[in-house]
């Protein structure tokens, strides 16, 4: 270990330059203008894990974006670790709010800015980094190890999801390690044992069979842009509840442990509101700031139209208008079912003036790990040793679909060790990763491999 | 007049050949990047002017669009027609949506297709044709005519409103006369006698200072798009009443005359839902549909945007939202003072999570004219002789602000003589004007000034 922790530091400023090459490829998988740069990442990063050394690596075509997979196994007795990371990024918009390129990455006060620096191109690529510090410096791996990186986390992991139901022998294995995750504040590094659910809809309504002139109609067509506002007003209560009926029958609620463990966190509430320029948050019930954020479901308008949206104005009544709507789930809500009853609630409360049309787009059921199994420790100790301190085991707010689906479907628990920080403006203008974070996470995993090699 | 009528059958031809010139010129008032396309068809307006003979014709430079002035006085003792009219259009947006570019007329079907072709390039060029008529055919007009054309009709008419207020006496005359509105229907010509006003605001509810991943930030921020779904909710109540307090406390009730007289228009009412592709309207308490649609006041989303409207899907919680909201209004209620009523609604409902603004972007007086006055009934006989059928006296929901600006500063009443009819899809994709109806609206003024000058 200690060989693969010093090549790694003496090669750390090539290691940077790699990403910010991958960096450059804007493999923005939600939107198909994109496609051809898809591509292009997931070739680059398999043509990568060739040079480093990996002794099989392969693009899996899907349906959808590729696959990217590569092992090294050596020994049947070492447990397998199974990396999962993504090469695909969020959508730069809104661009004109970016200070540079979001796909010409600069450094810049000790940090590298690109749209994907953190999530999740740079904190996957530390695994990347990690291997081929031991296979250069050591000739081994103290694990087996098996690379599945996918390109369409951003848009719902469904290649993979199909992959991991109808392939998912081929990452067979003891444990899954990811890094796509934040540490709760730069003094309080952690490990995340919960991550919330997804299901994102498209909802549209129509009414009149074309704009109309709203002198001509206003009064007695019903308007679609009001009828929506009425419809997303009706999704909560005045308690900032849900207001979709039996919406919260499944949700677990929080232990007394776990909330005693969410109030002992350094949760400075305060320069958190101001980070984000709010005075005053909207939580459900009597749950903390901190429980809303990451133990209790939530729904929230991700985008909404209709109508005229250009300068100036225009007198008409739309013909149609759209709101993209998704929900953060936690354990035992199940996707399918959260669908269902949202699906069923607005076409209770739709007007019969009204066409509505309701398209799943993504989703992604929760998952919570067992803070106490050894994968989990050897994490701790690997981390803590990085960073000086100890970390804390947390409940996550997002959502990675497939950390579900190794779960329920290959029986495998995560462990999401993560180097993100809240701050790196992940998903918006101007994100970036800190590059003593990239390289600490570099050698918290090969840290990592030998622990976990130690106990299992 | 005969002489004139003759005249006018004879050219038809060339008239709408002259029109479409005029068309081609997209003079888009409400989008700064169309400003020299508007200045264009200013200018090629006041050369149609010159070119037909008026006495003396001018381009009034204003702040905004200017103006173009045309006059032809030649006796003190004739009674002077303003003729008003404006040559801006709304934009073409949704562009995808025509069938032909609109900026490029093509007639189909006895119609002209274009943006303008009825409102109110069409509609407008009828009376210079009217002019050109008496001044060809018979070397004079029954009439002193002024005409007074406008380039911010569809943008709240600003600069023409400071033009009366502060060089009103330019337009001295005994009435205004104004092609800008449709007929009740092809069956029952109509002449308007009652306009709405229209109250225009666009509001920005700005709540965190960036975009936010809603899976990290979701659950305790309160979602700008979510809120502003919210304040639109609540501007109506459950019996589609507008929700704004003491907002309907000078509305002038109808008249049971008035509504003897809604009641006894041949409406049919299912053909005209099936002709927007709506099953049901949505009415204010006991009002009949042509009621609310002309006599009533109203509240609607002209617009709605906020987070991401793209392709696919995108986790982010959006930092700002934004509607543009119109009201029409109804006699005896004043603009300033619903604006004001609006806005102290917003800023009572507007969550402490969130910043309001409201930009009042533009609006108009509503208006009522007598009927029995004598230049409404000269049009009344011009307008019956042209299409056969006497034309009734009907209210309409549209918004010309310049009229009430003509009534309140002027003491000027207008006359409302239009040829459109609701199916021509103005402000809308595909927007038309049938060719028949652009040369009786020529008779018909010829008719008009002859009938008018021997009333008055």
């Amino acid at each position: 270990m200690d060989t693969a922790l010093t090549y790694a530091d003496s090669h750390a400023d090539r290691f940077v330059s790699e990403l910010e090459e991958l960096l450059r490829i804007p493999s923005v998988s939600t939107d198909s203008a994109y496609d051809d740069e898809v591509e292009r990442a997931a070739e680059w990063l398999a043509d990568h894990f060739d040079g480093i050394g990996m002794e099989h690596t392969e693009i899996i075509e899907t349906d959808g974006h590729p696959l990217v997979y590569a092992e090294h196994i050596t020994a049947p007795d070492k447990p397998t670790v199974v990396v999962y990371g993504h090469y695909d990024v969020q959508p730069p918009d809104p661009l004109e709010e970016w200070s540079t390129d979001p796909f010409d990455p600069i450094r810049h006060d000790g940090a590298l800015y690109a749209r994907g620096a953190c999530d999740d191109k740079g904190q996957m690529f530390m695994h990347a980094k990690a291997a081929e510090a031991y296979l250069s410096a050591e000739g081994d791996l103290p694990v087996n190890l098996k690379y599945i990186i996918e390109g369409e986390e951003e848009t719902g992991s469904m290649a993979i999801e199909t992959y991991v139901r109808e392939q998912g022998e081929r990452l067979d294995g003891d444990v899954v390690l990811v890094s796509d995750t934040a540490m709760f504040s730069p003094e309080t590094p952690s490990i995340t044992y919960g991550l919330r659910g997804l299901a994102y809809a498209e909802i549209t309504l129509e009414g009149p069979n074309r704009d109309l002139h709203s002198g001509n109609y206003g009064g007695a067509v019903d308007n679609p842009a009001n009828a929506l506002s009425r419809l997303v007003a009706g999704l909560h209560d005045d308690d900032h509840r849900i207001a979709i009926p039996r919406f919260y029958e499944d949700v677990r609620d929080l232990t007394a442990a776990e909330r005693e463990t969410y109030a002992a966190l350094p949760f400075d509430e305060a320069a958190w509101q101001d980070a984000i320029g709010i005075d005053d948050v909207r939580t459900e019930g009597d749950y903390t700031t901190l429980e809303c954020l990451s133990a209790r479901p939530t729904l929230d308008v991700n985008g909404i139209w209709g109508g005229y949206t250009g300068e100036g104005a225009k007198t008409v009544l739309p013909s149609k208008a759209h709101a993209k709507i998704s929900m953060r789930l936690v354990p035992d809500q199940q996707l399918g079912d959260v669908y269902d009853k949202l699906e069923a609630h607005l076409e209770a409360e739709v007007p019969d003036t009204m066409t509505l049309s309701v398209r799943r787009l993504h989703g992604g059921e929760p998952v919570l790990v067992d803070p106490s199994a050894p994968p989990m420790q050897a994490a701790k100790d690997a981390m803590g040793e990085v960073r000086g301190t100890d970390p804390v085991f947390v409940r996550n707010g997002g959502t990675i679909p497939v950390v579900a689906d190794f779960q329920n479907h290959l029986g495998l628990d995560s462990v999401l060790m993560g180097f993100g920080l809240d701050s790196d403006a992940i998903h918006s203008p101007d994100e970036h990763f800190g590059l003593d974070r990239f390289h600490q996470g570099i050698q918290a995993i090969i840290r990592f491999h030998d622990h976990y090699a130690a106990m299992a």
